[in-house]
């Protein structure tokens, strides 16, 4: 496309380009913007060196390896920050600058947004779903090995306290916890073997698996190992909420009264919401967590909505299609605020936004400056973005069954 | 667990572990192998540098720490062919080393298997729906940017014929192809003139695509820009079954009787047999083939099978669970052949493999000895096993419809 447009003389025109979801997964009542961070990395680090332009030759025309190997992002970014509820047509990123330099980032930007939103979205409702008791990720196993350390990412945006992906800690800090295998204990003659190996290198504050062979066994001699401060138990298979009873009355019974209870296997947010009653102290997510609990994709588009003309003024452009709806056009976003402060509407508009807001808050923060990243935050800051941004929210998100977007979003004019 | 293992004495101990499904995807005839040819780069690639280890100082102890800065896997691994056809508890791959080596691939193992093969699962399907005609992989913007390398590898190894992700081409020698987006129409003034564009940089064999706003017309300026000898016309909306027909007429009605027909719109298998009777020539899959089509992992588990007693010799270890089946003891897996050729049932025993195996076809290849990759195969050798593994299959395998793994697993004594 980029060489298309570079020999009709319109690779250089001045185009903005959205991503945005045109929907919600079918019964989500909002989704969570993940993967900002990633993607600023991505821009800055979007370069073609020789190895890149050399894997090119045949591809593209030697005029185009040039103008590849001299390649950077030169434009703008404005979009919303990281951790950030989002809703139908949210416009998540609005990217200006020439239409070659601003089209060659439509698959990186759109990969780490679908991507990375999808299990913050999955995670966000899981951990509303677990109120005030931790969720752990533990998924890398059952997604790529490179998607793992941005799901474990994602998810401790979403409100995940911690992450067995240590790849996920060296690279972004996300909190490191772990546990033992069926294999680790299967590995030693006997269950007591196991535990003492565990207790003795890692300490009493850790997590033991109790469900190799008899659970109400494997308690005993854990506790016998390790004493009544045992960290924890980790329950892995069976009804959870009825093994998790019985154990907690045997922990107690045992006097080991503060040793928690983690409940791990093929977990999902309806399944941490039906334990809400039963007494686990920490749920440990996998599968279910970084395949976006049945969602793993977000569906989010990049579609150019304006471009500079043959005058050299904007254009609002969108393809005309009975069912796909496109609007053409650069967007403003706010979030429609009550005199209380609770979410009422996504207010989305073509140019600027109104002067007087009122309550509304404005959506777009500026990402990228002239090629410069100028909008970079921690993932505490995402963390507190996200718990903010849910707070101000109807209280009907912690609804696990299907409905609507908890707010509607409304195009003004 | 390594530190805890070798705190009990126990991280040597011979080990084996297997890697295998406990079951396929509900409704699911067969799934298919991939990523072995990732796994065998991952295991000779699993080194601990300065900064892995530099990364895990306070998380393991020192002693620890030079342990992993002299890691490398020095056993040996068989399994499945890339491309083969598998079936429940079909042992992929078979691991043995110490506990501590082994236990160490677990997590890279399994997440390239799971990834790679729920892609491979899915796109043999769609290959398979799609009869003769080409699928061309197009879904890197809908799934983790590194992840949508390894899927286009995958969906190759499962019979699609191209790919537009790039990196796939330099990586893997996957096929490139692309198309243009409607960003590209849309930058122009004129349809007209982004075809003529597109035309004339790459030539008249391109692909057009013809639904940016009014699809007769569009296909009238491209046969007017490109003339009769036009490649390909691009559809990516509206029922495109009812859409190819009137485009196909109105191509012969234009002399370009051999410009093909190519549809992408959110294409699955079951959508792309469903235009098996329509016009179209070849098939752009997206979303649905990186999400695995609704199976986006495998569930693959790699679990303890025997390990080294206290005398020395190898001992069958399981868990002991109710709802997850696991049968100890290292496997051999032979599909068994009817004196036709056609597969009857996937058989799995413990031990060695009976000598005389009539008609059965072992499945378990070597592909690590003492450390080095020995069985290493080209793409299109798994390409060819994977046609090889359906032509053995009973013909139900290109039943859409849910229903039983196509042939029964059984285990023999």
């Amino acid at each position: 496309m980029v060489q298309a447009a570079r020999h009709s003389g319109t690779a250089d025109r001045r185009s903005v380009f959205e991503l945005f979801p045109r929907r919600l997964p079918a019964g989500r009542r909002y989704g969570v913007v993940a993967g900002v961070g990633r993607a600023l990395d991505a821009i800055e680090a979007f370069r073609f060196d020789p190895a890149a332009i050399a894997a090119l030759e045949g591809v593209v025309d030697p005029d185009m390896l040039d103008w590849l190997a001299s390649y950077r992002f030169t434009g703008d970014v404005w979009g919303y920050a990281e951790g950030e509820a989002y809703f139908p047509h949210s416009p998540l990123l609005v990217v200006e600058g020439t239409f070659a330099e601003a089209v060659l980032l439509e698959t990186v930007l759109l990969s780490i947004y679908n991507h990375d939103s999808a299990i913050a979205s999955a995670a966000s409702r899981m951990t509303l779903a677990a109120g005030e008791r931790p969720c752990i990720e533990m998924g890398s196993r059952r997604t790529h090995e490179q998607a793992a350390v941005a799901a474990a990412r994602a998810a401790y945006v979403a409100g995940f306290d911690a992450s067995s992906n240590l790849a996920a800690r060296a690279a972004y800090g996300v909190p490191s916890t772990g546990t033992a295998a069926h294999s680790f204990t299967l590995l030693h003659d006997e269950e007591t073997d196991a535990f003492r190996a565990q207790v003795q290198t890692l300490g009493v504050g850790t997590t033991l698996l109790v469900d190799t062979y008899d659970v109400a066994e494997a308690v005993r001699r854990a506790v016998e190992v390790a004493g009544t401060e045992l960290g924890a138990v980790r329950l892995d298979s069976g009804d959870l909420g009825l093994v998790a009873r019985d154990v907690r009355a045997q922990l107690d019974s045992l006097g080991a009264t503060r040793t928690r209870i983690v409940v791990t296997s093929d977990l999902d947010e309806f399944a941490i919401a039906a334990l809400a009653a039963a007494p686990v102290d920490a749920y440990g997510v996998g599968t279910q967590l970084v395949t976006g609990s049945g969602h793993p994709t977000c569906g989010f588009v990049y579609k150019l909505v304006a471009r500079e003309g043959e005058d050299g003024e904007l254009v609002s452009v969108a393809k005309k299609s009975t069912d796909k709806v496109s609007v053409g056009g650069r967007k403003y976003a706010l979030r429609r605020l009550s005199p209380g402060g609770t979410a009422q509407a996504e207010v989305l508009g073509i140019g600027e936004a109104p002067a007087d807001d009122g309550d509304d808050r404005s959506l777009l923060v500026p990402l990228v400056r002239d090629g410069e990243v100028v909008g970079r935050a921690t993932l505490d800051e995402a963390r507190a973005r996200h718990r903010a941004s849910l707070a101000e929210l109807p209280r009907a998100i912690t609804q696990m069954s299907a409905g609507e977007a908890v707010i509607p979003t409304v195009f003004e004019q």
